[in-house]
């Protein structure tokens, strides 16, 4: 049986939240754990897997993280993974200034949820892409950084998004759909053998 | 007697140059070994010590690290210590462009060295910090984001500078003086106890 609670290193009540939300419907249910995780510079893969394998040893058991990541097209992909300290530093309201010198408004919001079994194993890496275009914040500004992503030709910033709706096709949502199917998979490759 | 080779972690072989430009009057020979030391997130500082510690640790003796920082004041210090991966994104030419949407173009260069005697020692930093504005860039485009910092009142950007002249006012010629002082004064206290 695919594991029906898992272990979100995290101490974000927003972010267990919406984790909950999107995995309630497989029967999976998130619990967390506040761990002080150092996150290493690098590609949203390399910190995602570092962060992962850290967390499993700190832990000794099954955990899951998560990364998040708002890539501009017009710097090949930064912010990306620092995402987070430019918005602190500039607020929702003034993050679409970094783009005001480059025509191309293009970006991608990235989900990065990783797997891993526990010291000495390898983290698994989702990965949920989505398509959208930066813009003067709109919507809940508790929302951060996705009420200047407007999503696909919706019109509608992510925070202007109901989060039923929202979870549907969102970055997270679909990192979470992959890890969902995984972990079936797993259920039918021990069913296989047995 | 304050050492008068260090060993600095680096394979970039125009730092190791201008390392020992400058700390070759007060008679230092800087030698280098190129080490794969993961950088952490965080402030300049946060990283600069995560750094340092790993690598007295992977050396297994005493080592200098270097970290660069360029820091805009309208983003609150950002990009910071992540400006290698937006000089490497955009390049020298398009830098200037991350202000494009903020009036004020004030920048510091920080440099922040940090010698670690050995394993199990805390690191020490010393720190230069340089005001600037940010400008198109201009000089020597292989000195990177030093085309697009136009130092203090020169109106020469610090690529635009020799080099000799350059070191005499730098972030890293004020951080490596500060290195100096606190070796010399190493070497006093030793004096004084005998």
């Amino acid at each position: 049986m695919a594991p029906k609670e898992l272990l979100l290193i995290t101490g974000n009540s927003n972010k267990i939240a919406d984790f909950n939300a999107i995995l309630a419907p497989a029967g999976i249910i998130v619990r967390n754990q506040a761990v002080d995780v150092p996150e290493i510079q690098g590609s949203i893969e390399e910190i995602s897997i570092a962060k992962c394998r850290k967390a499993a040893e700190i832990i000794g058991g099954p955990v899951i993280i998560d990364d998040t990541a708002l890539c501009f097209n017009a710097m090949g992909g930064l912010p990306g993974p620092y995402i987070k300290a430019f918005l602190e530093a500039l607020g929702p309201k003034s993050l679409h200034l970094l783009l005001a010198g480059f025509s191309d408004k293009s970006a991608q919001a990235v989900a990065t949820v990783g797997y891993c079994q526990g010291q000495g194993h390898e983290p698994i890496l989702f990965q949920g892409r989505i398509d959208g275009t930066i813009v003067p914040a709109r919507g809940n500004m508790q929302y951060g950084w996705q009420t200047c992503f407007e999503y696909g030709e919706t019109g509608q910033t992510l925070a202007e998004m109901p989060d039923v709706e929202k979870h549907k096709i969102s970055h997270l949502g679909i990192a979470l759909g992959k890890l969902v199917s995984w972990l079936n998979h797993l259920d039918d490759r021990v069913t296989d053998t047995t």
